[in-house]
């Protein structure tokens, strides 16, 4: 889920936005001990140490190695610490990068430094091209933010004594949120994908026409509360409900709650970032996969929307009025919107527009190599940063997984 | 791929179709042995003689079951040969359905002249709704007997011996095709799915509008000997071409080749119904993967074609004029043609079409419970019966799924 | 489990045993269909055809191609049906048996007729070292013809059906038991191994001293009733019994019963070559793993007897007094003596006995490669035909093996 | 390979042995930062930081929670680190050891000068049992040291910089041995397992007579020299030479050479406690199995002595005389002696000795446990703290299992 770049769409990044990108990488590290950023907890995880250092490694390969005089800081880092470019050479194998105890976070954390460095005293001297890179990779490293903190709330969820990054107290209840109302959405062509200006990853584009058919979206997503009565209902015993693959997957994981959560009927509590805590009724249900997404709106007599009528509905607001990342801290999903608190599964496959062209070189290289078997989310997290959401905004995932902060909003036809 | 219907457009079904159908399955597995129609060669296949009890359990289920008097063959048979149906109860696990030697072929076939003879008796006294289930049973067998074709080659690729179904000389080699010609298709909106009249699967609706951009289609499939020339320039080796699923297939799989092809540089030969034979480098390639149809549709600077583009193209042409399955025989693709011949992957991954609705009761419990992980494919083949295909009609396997006869049509943007 | 010989022990054949032995694994096959014959149920077991004709091809290869004029039945079956003789060439995966649906049950037979028509006519010219074999391989087809009643009867019992190879009425009930005696065994320097006259493989030697501690072995075998009176007291739930891997075997498995059991504490019944039938309390315990009767004997408050106390307690018995296979037809265990009924699994790691050298040749070419993970059983079962066993032999299996038909007897030391 | 004990020999622990111990396992993990001592690189390794904690957990539960007014360092702790007591109750999945970063490693030292300190202060009032179960502790703790090493450098093999434990120049090259002399061992009867003075676990006991037949055993183990001959002729290629289940688990994994080694005919280099150093031709081969040592011992046309035969050739020397770890540092096997500098492989099958009866209670529940599918090891390694080894000491692995300091001395008979 990283590196996806539309260089056509390029704009100079700011130091300013540098500066507090690298910060926040930093700021929520912070916690953890050697030891914490260092253990992957499952393939699709990756150490809290390797996405600071993989994120390091993209400045210092896409834009510090065309600088005159750069040094690197230690020429082995490039195998490690490349994630997938295979126009970059081989790499470490994803599955082990748990296996890498040296170097240590405090290794990682002066090679961070010494490229800060490096690029800060470059900034001058970099033309347009490489400053439309270090914009991109300031986007790239937003994304790894919240894989970091998916990732690192999986790994304490390894362990019986359930440790919190951020101890504290509960967070106040999420506000009470009404009886879903349906909110109808536009029908006919409406154009979808990013057109500029600012940032986009490639994926995002062309923007085109697709044709809606009447339809309305719920105002809000799927609550906890509601999750249980799902539940209690026999939601996860019923056949009728699930995709014939989420259906073997349920019963082959064993799976009868969403991910994290603990209990039975008279009490659920489930771990955040903040620990152990009792499941808010009235938050968003989150953690749950597609296949659970689907099977919820089935059971609702209902659907996921789709991209485009999401798109849509979401078009003309601000991004930014939702529940996102600002600091370092203990976020859960609470709140409602159109963006953030929860990813929303869509029942879109995720696939390329037409006309869609992969960008060239390394950097762009891959973006379209993800577009089978995954599905798309929109709308952003209580654990996206801050400012890296739009509308046109693409995320996608495996239709079983479940352990970043995904929820669900219902749609149907009228 | 099975029991899919759509009982809103239901039409009265013949008689003179039921005796054709169920006579061409008989004669399909004439030259089996009972070990033949027993074995199975992998968890995706089942047993020819599974095929043959599977679609006579159909009629016997949804039916027969209702008609006064009516006695069941075996009453142990709706555990052994029902499919996916949960609603119809437990039933044996599908990678277990090699195991059941007994009840025999014989034995089988006497099931099938109970339900033939049940039927035929039954008939004057059908009633529209179980007239209309007869003709879904009807369309539900020619479905498996594509598979089960299908599953006896991949049964006899397991065979050291390499044996041929239908043993005899090679067949003439297919016509030689001119350089790939280049279709402009219709741009902006138009319409796809079904609408009736005749029969169709209810995933083929509703008809609905879709907005196409400016493209072109290539006027044949690729042939066996453009994908030679994919394999010498080492397209097999090169992760540029693959999706991140599918180099990892590759690699995982050691593929390097279509399925059944045996050889090198210096000659190939691929294992068909009439056993092994040498390529055809003037036929329509086949048993390739969706991420083989995509990775080389990348190497040749073109993209698949999507499903609408696909169907729009294929509109006004008669189905029947391509290559089918007329009678028991070493069928083999040869000719081109927008239909028949080989099975044309798509871009498009098989969701519900807007306003999609599953149909009611058993028969029609699931049939949208496919629609994840999977891609659209679209023609028929040369082993699809002649007259079941149609425009609208909505294949489907997971993309590294290539027992089928699968192939490829190239597409490109204007 | 197969072609272990001592050509030093070598006798001359009888064509009379011959003649026997061939005719006996005719008759064990004759109620098969061709379908019976071809599937395999699992890795360890092997199609009823491939023991017909593996055995076949050992006297093909090892005897008939030495004799002058001698045209193979089909080159290609040496391919087929090599087991695992490395020095013969490659050969068909063992895991892939199953899926040999040609050639057809009734060809084997015919290679059969072919073969045994040519050893017939080379009888008079066969020198010493020929008939040598000759006897061999009518040993080593003994061997094979107890695992095709076990691995017919494995294929069996996956289908839903419960078929019986022979159906009938269930046979008398195994006589009643007294309590279990214990008989005190020989102490001190005792010889075990063989050292002729008669066939032996040559695993079983050299004969040699072995040093016994105070002991005594049980007058019998574990019984089935006594097996329910370790169910009901929790043996299959208590790890305190059980040896580690064994522990992890019986709950990865979900192991709570012999294999091929069905019931509960109400009442059990267990599928046979005679078909599903009540469990005869009085009968010996069977299809019970290593790691079950290594359990069992801990619970009992004892232990498994060592290869050398079995051996030396039975050196002076006649064995074929006890339960073994006569004619084609629905053994179960019944009766009780030191040979016959059940397989006695002994506390002895199968390994070499000192002196032991592999014989020379691709017939003795591996007679020592097993000798690792697998544990002795002693004295023969009811599928053992009559006239095959003796106190040295020494069969093998890994700990969590069950489909032969074996047994536990407890000792105890004093 | 813990918790073994024999309590009917128990001696008294002097606090001097305890603080040796206890200290030696401290500088072990001097060199180890947070993240080393946490992660796991396979099941059958632990992280250094669980090796520190289990052991200080055995002294707590075992000895300390029965002394009056103990406070439990924290209670969380025995669900964490007991290894698989089943009667101390449920603990934490071992595959899943290296989850646990937290407790961190300096917390873990706490843990440990809490118990130290505790017990310091209980000693007084133990009584002979307590102080039993002292010494037990310490030589319980010796083997986890062993472990921790060979599970350390597990780890850093993983690590794609191979980074050294204990970084400095390559040690002086092992002394020149001559060829293999033979030495005639005694034959007859003679006495092997333990019988006191001073500790055994109780797998070494009952002490009894075994015969052995005339044999003779090399005067040194199998150097890295003749290794590579080994290597040179084909060893690795050759299925003559292998144990079945070894010829499968050399192809299944694609060995083809000892673990750690990297390179090819021209030159190898190993991976040791000091970092990646060119292979020392005359020092003794380590990281085989039991698999490579057999296929090696019938390659040089000889075999694996028995345990019976080793001990009988050892029994009168001083374990202490070879090459053991005396501190914390670098070692890597080097020197000749029938102890010290490499495990050898015996040929004889890890079971009980006669009249063996495990111990009472929780301490000694499952001294037998591991008594299927392992072969012995005597002898001891350059690992193995010096002090712990004896002639009659049983150690036991899984015929494929490697990461120990493992060769192999060849026998023959005479």
């Amino acid at each position: 889920m990283a590196g996806r770049v539309d260089i056509a769409n390029r704009s100079l990044a700011e130091p300013e936005l540098f500066g507090r990108v690298r910060g926040l990488s930093l700021a929520l590290t912070e916690p953890l001990s050697d030891a914490d950023a260092t253990v992957q907890s499952m393939d699709d995880a990756s150490p809290a140490k390797w996405h600071l250092a993989h994120t390091t490694w993209f400045f210092e390969t896409f834009v510090l190695r065309d600088v005159a005089g750069y040094r690197p800081f230690d020429p082995a880092y490039a195998y490690l610490f490349n994630s997938y470019y295979e126009a970059e050479g081989p790499r470490h194998a994803r599955p082990r990068r748990g296996m890498i105890t040296r170097p240590s976070l405090d290794e990682i954390r002066a090679y961070r430094a010494h490229v800060d460095a490096a690029l800060a005293e470059a900034w001058p001297q970099l033309g347009p091209d490489a400053r439309a890179l270090v914009e991109l990779g300031c986007h790239h490293e937003q994304q790894h933010q919240e894989l970091l903190l998916t990732d690192i709330l999986h790994l304490f969820a390894q362990n019986p004594l359930k440790p919190a990054v951020w101890p504290g107290a509960a967070s106040a209840p999420s506000p009470v949120p009404g009886p879903i109302g349906w909110i109808e959405g536009r029908t006919g062509a409406v154009e979808i994908g990013h057109a500029g200006p600012g940032f986009a990853f490639d994926c995002e584009g062309p923007r085109h026409q697709v044709l809606l058919t009447p339809h309305a979206l719920a105002d809000r997503p799927v609550t906890n509360g509601e999750w249980i009565g799902f539940i209690k209902d026999g939601g996860y015993q019923d056949p009728r409900w699930w995709l014939s693959d989420g259906w073997a997957w349920v019963q082959r994981e064993g799976v009868d709650a969403p991910l994290y959560w603990e209990g039975d009927g008279s009490g659920w509590t489930s771990l955040g970032l903040d620990g152990l805590k009792p499941v808010d009724a009235t938050a968003p249900v989150t953690h749950i996969s597609f296949f659970e997404a689907d099977a919820y709106a089935s059971w609702a007599g209902a659907r996921l929307p789709t991209e485009a009528e999401w798109e849509s509905a979401a078009a003309g607001l601000d991004p930014n009025e939702g529940q996102f990342l600002d600091d370092a801290g203990p976020v859960r999903p609470r709140g409602y919107g159109p963006f953030g608190s929860v990813w929303e599964w869509t029942g879109s496959a995720y696939r390329p527009y037409p006309g869609f062209k992969p960008a060239e070189g390394a950097v762009g290289e891959y973006n379209g190599k993800f577009m089978s078997g995954q599905f798309v989310l929109k709308g952003g997290s209580c654990s996206t940063p801050r400012g890296h959401m739009r509308a046109s905004y693409r995320n996608f995932f495996y239709p079983h997984q479940r352990w970043q902060f995904t929820g669900v909003r219902l749609a149907k036809d009228l």
